[in-house]
C-alpha cells in the first residue's frame, strides 16, 4: 500500500487530479481537478481505496497511521472554512460519500450531516439562525446514520417493514398525522426538536444503544459503513452485471457539508454539459429550490428546468434557475463550459447553491444514450474538439444498438389507446406483461415472459428485477432519477415521472383515469417519445438514416481492418443489410427456401426427394426442385451485386424436413402418392437420437452427391444468368461441416465439374471460389490439408462452441445458466466466444494460412455480431465478420474499435 | 527404376535372395534363397516389381530393355535343363506367377504349360512318351490362357456363365458324357487330341480369334495378365482387406514347369514345418499322388498324409508320402528342417516329385492360427531359436485375439444334434443363419444378421462374403484350401471338407442325411472340433490357462512399458480381468448398478431421486441409495485389492433411467405414489434433443451436488470399511466430461471436503485420487489449467472422437461404412484412434505434465483394446491403457510390440 492513504483537497489545491481515479475513485479524483482548476469545491479529502482492499484484508481494521491522516486532513478543511468538527460554537459537518473507480450510482452508502450532536445543533442554530433547518438536518442525520451505520452495518437484519429507519419514518407520519400536515416542511422547528428526542428513544429501543453524540464516533462509524458497502449485496450484484472486478474497492470522500436546502436562496441540482437523451449540444439540467442534491437524485419531487434548453412540456411553467438565480447559473455556465473543454467529453455535474453561493460537489463523464451517444461523438469530431479515432472509442457497441433497437410502430401508435405519458427516459420500443415487483419481473421472466416492470419509483435494490423486464415504467422522478440512469446505462426501453398512474402495487393494478391494468395485462411502451399504451403494438426496426449515425459510421469505416458481411436468405435481408453497411453475405443458408412463406412448393420436391426410392426417382424430383432454387439465389446475388455472396449447400439432417406426426406424414404420403406407412417407416429411419452430430452437411453431400450437383448447377446457372444481365455475380461456395480434407474434396470436385460444365454450356467464365465451413474441432487441426483445395473458411462458431464443448445448444439451458452464475463459466460461449473455442479458430487461421498464405477467411456464427468476438477475430487475422443485418452497424463499430485497442 | 529387371536362379546360384522381398515378391525372393542354399528349384528368372510399376505408369508398356533380360534370363533355364523354348524336340514349358511383397493367396492370376503348341506337344511326346499327359496339359494351357489372357486381360467381360473357360469345360463335359465317362482320367489320348481341336474352335468362335501358337507370344500374353491382375477386382478387394497399398505392385515368376502328374512316380504337395494350426512342432502336409499343385490348393481332391502326424480321421486309411515315396520324403524333411533352422520360423513349402525327383516350388513364412502362433512363439524363444522380442513380434493382436474368441459351450454341445463333421480350419465356436451365396452373406450382415456361408468350396470371388460372416463351412477342400487358409489368416471359425454336405444351392437349402437346413436356419459351428449342429448352441468364452499363452504373455510383459487396465463394473469382471493380467481398473461406471440384473432397487431409489420435488426430497431417495451404491463398490474394491480402481462418477443424462412409454411411466409413477401426468411431464422436460451433449456427466454434479456428494461418500467408506479389513483400496475418483477447470475443481471439493469428513470420522488416512475423464476437446486445450488440481487424466476417446468429428456414435451408421468405403477415412474412428483426435490427446498430455510431471494418464474409450491405438497410447507417453477383459491380452502384446517398434 501507498504510504499516502488520505488525500486532501480545497483551498486552490489538490494531492490529487482526475488521472488518479484508480486510487481515489471518480468522485474524489474529480473533484482533486477541479479544485486544481479554481472551481469553488467544498474542501474535503479522500480515503482511498487501498484503505478499503486493506480494511477487507485485515478482518475489518484500518493501517494504524490513518488516524492521524484523518485528522491532519480534517483540520485542513476546518482552517480552510474557519469550521471546527464538534465545536458547539462554529461547527463543521461533513458528508461521508462512496467512490469507486466507475461509478455505481446508489449501490454503496451515503451518511450526510455528520458531526451534529445536541452541542453542534446549538452552535448551528446560532450561526444559521434556523433552528427547523437544523433540527430537520438533526433527524436526517439520525434516519440516514441509524439505519446505515447502526443497523446494516452492523450486520442487524430485521423483518420486512421493521428496520430502524421504517420504523423512524414511521414516528415523523405519526407526527405529521397528529399536526394534521401532510409535508414535512410543515413540521415546525419545536416539532422536530421533540421528534429528535423520540428518534433517540425509538433507536435506545430498537438497536439497544444509545445514537452516538461523538461526532468522531460518528465519523468513523459513516466511514466503515461506506467501505462495508463495497461487499454490500447489492454492490456485489451491481458488479456482477456490469463485470467490474471485486479488487478495485472504493474510496471515502470526506467533505464539508454545503446545505441546498438553508434558505430562499439555497438550491440544488444536477446538470449534464450536453444533452444526454439526445445529445444536443446545450446545457441540460434540473434544479430544485431549497433542497439537497438527495432530493433530486431521489425523484421525489418533479425538479423544475436548469433553462430554457432544459425544459420539458413536464416542467410546464416551473421556473428555471436562469430566470430565478441568474448569477449563480451564468457562474455554472461557465464552469461547465470550462470543464467540458477541458475534459473534452460531456459531463455529468452536481451543483449546490448554499445562500447565494454556488458549490460544486461532482462532476463525472455524464452517462448517454445511445443516440446522444453518437450524436455527441460524430459532433465533438467534427468541432475538432476530438479525433476521428476518439470520436469511435466514445461510442460502446451496447450504446450504438440502442439506435438499433425496434421502435413502435407508427400508424400502430396513431390507432392506440394513450394510457398515460412519461419522461422519455430509454429510447426504443417495447411491450410486454406489467409487475409490480422486481422479484416478479425475475421470476415471470425466468418462465420466458416479457414483461414491464411498473414501479413508484425504482432504487438499487430493484436492480435485478429492471434486469429482467424489457421495459420500465415509473410514476415519479425525472431524468436523471435512478430509473432513468440506469435505464440510460443499459439501452432500456424507460419511461419516467408518469405522475398520472395511480399505483396499487399489493392489489397487483394500477389505473389512469377510469383505465385500470392489472398484473399480466399487456402495455407497449414508446420510450422514445415517453408514452405508455394499453395492449400490444407492434414494434418496427428503427430506420437508420440518421445523419450523425452515417457519419459516425464512416468515422468507424476509416480505422476498421475487418470487412462486415451479413448473414442473410432472401433479397429483402440483403437490402436491408446493404443500407447497414454490410459488405457482402457471409452466410446465405441454401436450406431457407423450405422454410416459411412461399416455401411450398420447393419442400414438396425436397420431401418427394427424401422419399425416393432410387437414385432415378430422387435426380427427377431435383429436377423439379431445380427452377426453384436457382431463381432463388439468383435474386439474392442480384441484390448483392459486385459484392461476394457465401452459399452455404444443405446442412440439416434431412429428417427435418419429414413431418413428424402421423397426420402430417399421412398427408404428405397421400400427396406423394405412396403408402403412409411405407412413409412413417421411413421417417423412422431417418430418424437420430442426436441431430446435432448426425446425417447432415457435407456428410448428406456424400451420400448423395445429386444433392450437391444440384445445388452447384442451381447456383452457377444463376450466376451465369446474372452475367448475361451484365450484372456481377459473385458466389462463394461453402460446404457445411467439414472434418476431413477427403469430404472437401469429394464435393469440390463436384462443383468444379458442374462449373466447367455450365462455363461451356453459357460460353462464359465465371467468379466463384469454392470453399468450406470450419464447425468440427478436427477441421481447425486439419486446416492445412484442407487448405490445400478449399480457398476459403468461414468459421461456424455455433457448432464449433457445441462440439468444442460437448454442449447442446438446445438442451444445454437445463445447466449452463448455472454455469454462469456460479462463474464456472465467465460468459455464455454462444453469446461470446469462449478462449478454448478461440485457440481452435487461431490454430485452423494459422494452418490454413502456412498452406494458403491468401486464404480467405472469416466468421458467419452468432458470434460474428458480437464486439468482444469481433475483437478476438480481428485480433486473430480474420479478413471479415458476418452477422446479422442489424448487427452490421455494431460490428463496423467493434472492428474499429479493436484496431484502435490493438 | 534399378537398372536389373530380371533376376535368375538356377543351376546353384541366383541374383536375389530372401531380403529382396521388396523388388522380388516373396516367391521369387524365396526361391532364389532356396537356390543359393543349394536346395533343387526348377530355375527360372523374377521380373521385378518395379517392372509392374513402370507397366502401370506407362499406358500398360514395358521398359525397353525387359525383352533382352527376359530373353537372356530364359536362354540360362534352357542351357540349365538341356531344353529350348519352343523347341520341337526337347521343348521347355514354364509357369508364369504372379508374386507380391505378401501373399494373396489366388487373388491374382496364372498360367502353366506355357510354350505347348502343337508343335512343342510331338516333342513332349517323343520325349515324356505319354502322349495322353502331353494332349492333357496342352488342353489346360488353352482354358487357363484363354480364360486368363485372352479374355480378362483382353478386358472381355461376357455374361455369367460364358466365358470362355465354363464353354471349353462345357465341350469337355460333354465329351465325358459321350465316353460315358465321369473322370479325366478315364479319357484316352486320342480323347483329348480331339478335344484340343474343339478348343481351337470354340476359341476362335467365341473369342473371334486364334489360340497363338507362338510359344514367345503365349509368354508375354502371360506375364502381361499377370501384371494386370494387380489391379485387378478381387486383388483390390483383397489389399483394401489387409490394408496392403497399391504401390507395392507384383513380381513375375517364369519357372520351368515340373510335372507332378507326368507318372505314377510323381506327386504334389503342400507341408508346413510345424502344425499351422496346432503350433505342434511336427512337420506336417498333404500330397496327391500323379497331380499338379493347383490340384491340392484348389481342394478338389481330399488329400492323402504326409506322414503319421498328418493324419486325421478324415484321412482315413490313405497312404502316407513317407510309406509311399520314402526316398523324396527324407529329403524333404531334410530341406524342411534346414529351411526352419535357416528361416528361423515355421515355413510352408511346396514340393513336386517328377518321375521321383524332388523339385521345391515354393517355400514362405508359414500362416498360422493362433493358438498355433502363440505356441510356437513360445516354444522357439524357450529352445534359442529366437529371442524373446523376436517371440513377441511373432504373434499379431489377431491371432492372439484368436485364443480369446468364444468356443461352444461343451455342455450343450453334449445335447445338440450333430449334423455333419468336417475339417477343423478355423477356431472358436459361431452361430449363425445359414446363406449360400457371398453376396446373400454381404447383404444379411449389412442388416445386421449372423450369417454362416455355406459353399461347395470357396474361391476368391467370395472374399467379400466370408468377411461379412462369422463363420464358413464348405463341403470340399482340405486345410490348405482357399477357405482354410483365409479363415485361418482372419481368426475365423471356419469348418472345410465336410463331405457329407449336399448343398443345393439354387434352392438355398442343403441336406445331410434326411436333415434339410434352409437358408435362414440357424447353425453352429465349432471350429476347434470341425462339428456342425443344428440350432443355436450357447457360446462360452474360451479359458486361457494354457501354459503356452500365459508364458508368451509373460514375453510381452517382459518388454511392455504402459499398464494394462481392465473396464470392469463388477466384482465378476474384475476376477476375470485379473486372471487375464488387468493391473487394475481404468473404469468402472457407478451406473451400471442401475442397470440388468438386481438393479431394481438402487434403480428405483434412483428414480424416486430423479423425480425428487425438492431438495429434501432429493436427499431422501440418496440417502436410500446409499447402501447399496456403498457395498456394490466395496466388493469391487476388495476384488481388485492393492491394485487402483478408477471409479467414473455417474455420467448418463437423468432421463435414461426414466421410462419412456406411457405404461412404464404409469407403473413408475404408481410404484412413487405420484401423478401420472406429473410424472409424464417431468419425464417431458427431462427429454432432450441432443442427450450425447445435454445435461450429463460433471454436468449433473454440478447441477446437483448432492449426487457427487453421495458418491463420493459411497466410494470412501467402502474404501475406509476394507481398510478396516486390512484390504488395501486405492480408488481414483473420475470426474466425467470436463470442459472446464472449474467444472473439475467443483466437484474435486466436494470429494476432498467428504474425505476429510469420512476419514476424521472413521479414524482412518485414506489413499485415493481425485481426476477426471478427458473426452471434450476443450479440456485436451485446457490440460494445463485442468491438472492443477486433478491427479489423473482418463481419455475417454470414445466421446472425444464424438465431439471432435462432430459423429454421432448412435447416428454415424448411416454414412461412417460410407466413408471408410469411399476411403474419406481410413478406418472407422471409433475403432482405431484417428489422427486428429490423437493429436488432441498429444496436446492434452502435454499441456497436462508441462503443469504436474508426475500426472498419471490412460485411456479408457474402446480405442483401449486396438493395438494400433495401444501403439500411439504408448508413444504418447501414457502410464496404461484400460480395455474390457478379454482384450487385456491383446493390450499387453501390442504393448510390447509397440516398445519393440520403438
Amino acid at each position: 500500500m501507498k504510504a499516502e492513504t488520505v488525500y486532501s483537497f480545497g483551498g486552490g489545491s489538490a494531492d490529487g487530479d482526475a488521472g488518479m481515479k484508480n486510487l481515489l475513485g471518480g468522485k474524489g479524483a474529480n473533484l482533486a481537478e477541479m479544485v486544481q482548476l479554481g472551481i469553488p469545491v467544498p474542501p474535503g479529502f479522500t480515503i482511498t481505496t487501498e484503505v478499503c482492499n486493506w480494511f477487507n484484508d485485515h478482518d475489518q481494521s484500518y493501517p494504524k497511521s490513518l488516524d492521524g491522516s484523518v485528522r491532519k486532513a480534517l483540520a485542513a478543511v476546518e482552517a480552510e472554512l474557519g469550521l471546527k468538527f464538534g465545536d458547539s460554537t462554529r461547527p463543521l459537518l461533513v458528508s461521508v460519500r462512496s467512490g469507486a473507480r466507475a461509478s455505481m450510482p446508489g449501490m454503496m452508502e451515503t451518511v450526510l450531516n455528520v458531526g451534529l450532536n445536541d452541542a453542534t445543533c446549538e452552535g448551528l442554530i446560532a450561526e444559521s439562525g434556523d433552528a427547523r433547518f437544523v433540527y430537520d438536518a438533526q433527524r436526517r442525520l439520525m434516519q440516514m446514520y441509524s439505519d446505515v451505520v447502526m443497523e446494516k452495518a452492523a450486520g442487524i437484519k430485521p423483518a420486512e417493514g421493521e428496520g430502524i429507519r421504517a420504523q423512524l419514518e414511521h414516528e415523523l407520519e405519526k407526527l405529521k398525522e397528529k399536526r394534521g400536515v401532510t409535508d414535512d416542511t410543515d413540521l415546525s422547528a419545536d416539532d422536530l426538536e421533540a421528534l429528535v428526542v423520540t428518534y433517540r428513544a425509538k433507536v435506545r429501543e430498537v438497536l439497544g444503544k444509545e445514537f452516538p453524540e461523538d461526532p468522531w464516533e460518528q465519523l468513523w462509524g459513516a466511514i466503515t459503513a461506506v467501505f462495508l458497502s463495497w461487499n454490500g449485496k447489492r454492490a456485489i450484484a451491481y458488479r456482477r452485471i456490469e463485470g467490474l472486478p471485486d479488487e478495485w474497492g472504493t474510496a471515502v470522500n470526506v467533505q464539508a457539508m454545503v446545505f441546498g436546502n438553508l434558505s430562499e436562496d439555497s438550491a440544488t441540482g444536477v446538470a449534464f454539459t450536453r444533452n444526454p437523451a439526445t445529445g444536443e449540444n446545450a446545457f441540460y439540467g434540473e434544479w430544485l429550490p431549497q433542497a439537497q442534491g438527495e432530493d433530486v437524485v431521489a425523484g421525489i419531487r418533479t425538479p423544475n428546468p436548469l433553462n430554457s434548453h432544459s425544459r420539458t412540456e413536464y416542467s410546464g411553467d416551473l421556473p428555471s434557475l436562469d430566470d430565478v438565480h441568474p448569477a449563480p447559473y451564468r457562474e455554472l455556465d461557465e464552469i461547465q463550459r470550462s470543464l467540458e473543454k477541458h475534459y473534452r467529453d460531456m459531463l455529468d455535474i452536481e451543483f449546490t447553491i448554499q445562500s447565494g453561493r454556488l458549490w460544486m460537489l461532482q462532476c463525472r463523464i455524464g452517462k448517454r444514450n445511445g443516440p446522444a451517444a453518437v450524436r455527441m461523438a460524430a459532433e465533438m469530431e467534427q468541432s475538432g474538439q476530438v479525433s476521428a479515432a476518439e470520436a469511435v472509442m466514445r461510442v460502446s457497441p451496447s450504446q450504438l444498438d440502442e439506435l438499433l433497437h425496434p421502435i413502435v410502430d407508427p400508424e400502430a401508435e396513431k390507432m392506440a389507446t394513450l394510457l398515460v405519458s412519461g419522461l422519455p427516459a430509454g429510447p426504443g420500443g417495447a411491450s410486454g406483461r406489467v409487475v409490480f415487483t422486481a422479484d416478479d419481473a425475475v421470476e415471470w421472466a425466468t418462465r420466458g415472459e416479457q414483461v414491464v416492470l411498473v414501479r413508484e419509483e425504482t432504487n438499487p435494490e430493484d436492480v435485478a428485477g429492471m434486469r429482467a423486464a424489457v421495459a420500465i415504467l415509473t410514476a415519479r422522478g425525472g431524468m436523471t432519477s435512478h430509473a432513468a440512469l440506469v435505464a440510460r446505462g443499459w439501452g432500456m426501453c424507460c419511461i419516467v415521472g408518469a405522475g398520472e398512474l395511480e399505483i396499487d402495487a399489493p392489489a397487483r393494478r394500477f389505473s389512469v383515469g377510469d383505465h385500470t391494468v392489472a398484473e399480466g395485462d399487456l402495455v407497449t411502451l414508446n420510450g422514445t417519445a415517453g408514452k405508455v399504451y394499453a395492449g400490444e403494438l407492434p414494434l418496427r426496426e428503427t430506420d437508420v438514416s440518421s445523419e450523425y449515425l452515417s457519419y459516425f459510421l464512416s468515422l468507424c469505416d476509416r480505422h476498421r481492418e475487418l470487412k462486415v458481411r451479413t448473414n442473410a436468405d432472401t433479397p429483402a435481408d440483403a437490402q436491408r443489410a446493404l443500407e447497414f453497411g454490410a459488405e457482402g453475405i457471409g452466410l446465405f443458408r441454401i436450406e431457407h427456401m423450405f422454410y416459411g412463406e412461399g416455401s411450398e412448393e420447393p419442400l414438396f420436391h425436397l420431401r418427394k426427394m427424401i422419399m425416393a426410392g432410387s437414385r432415378e426417382e430422387r435426380q427427377a424430383a431435383l429436377d423439379e426442385l431445380y427452377p426453384h432454387m436457382k431463381d432463388d439465389i439468383r435474386e439474392t446475388l442480384r441484390a448483392m451485386a459486385g459484392l461476394p455472396v457465401t452459399i452455404r449447400l444443405m446442412d440439416p439432417p434431412l429428417h427435418e424436413f419429414i413431418p413428424h406426426e402421423p397426420k402430417g406424414q399421412a398427408q404428405l404420403a397421400e400427396a406423394l402418392g405412396i403408402d403412409g406407412t411405407e412413409l412413417a417407416r421411413r421417417a423412422e429411419q431417418l430418424r437420430e437420437t442426436n441431430p446435432m452430430m448426425g446425417h447432415r452437411g457435407v456428410r448428406l453431400g456424400i451420400t448423395y452427391p445429386e444433392i450437391t450437383e444440384l445445388q452447384a448447377k442451381a447456383i452457377l446457372i444463376a450466376a451465369a444468368e446474372l452475367q448475361a444481365e451484365g450484372i456481377a455475380a459473385l458466389p462463394e461456395i461453402m460446404v457445411p461441416l467439414t472434418a476431413t480434407e477427403a469430404e472437401f474434396t469429394h464435393q469440390e470436385k463436384i462443383v468444379r465439374r458442374v462449373a466447367g460444365d455450365v462455363e461451356a454450356a453459357q460460353g462464359c467464365k465465371l467468379d466463384y471460389l469454392v470453399g468450406t465451413m470450419i464447425e468440427i474441432p478436427r477441421a481447425t487441426l486439419m486446416a492445412g490439408k484442407i487448405a490445400e483445395t478449399a480457398e476459403f473458411f468461414s468459421y461456424g462458431t455455433n457448432d464449433l462452441t457445441q462440439m468444442t464443448f460437448g454442449f447442446s445448444r438446445d438442451d444445454s439451458g437445463g445447466f449452463l445458466p448455472e454455469y454462469v452464475e456460479q462463474e464456472i463459466l465467465p460468459a455464455d460461449p454462444f453469446a461470446t466466444l469462449d478462449a478454448g473455442v478461440g485457440e481452435l479458430i487461431s490454430i485452423g487461421i494459422e494452418r490454413g494460412r502456412a498452406t494458403r498464405p491468401d486464404l480467405k477467411i472469416g466468421i458467419c456464427g452468432e458470434h460474428g455480431g458480437d464486439p468482444a468476438s469481433v475483437a478476438f477475430c480481428h485480433a486473430a487475422g480474420m479478413d471479415y465478420v458476418s452477422c446479422s443485418p442489424f448487427r452490421v452497424p455494431i460490428a463496423r463499430l467493434a472492428a474499429a474499435q479493436a484496431v484502435l485497442n490493438g
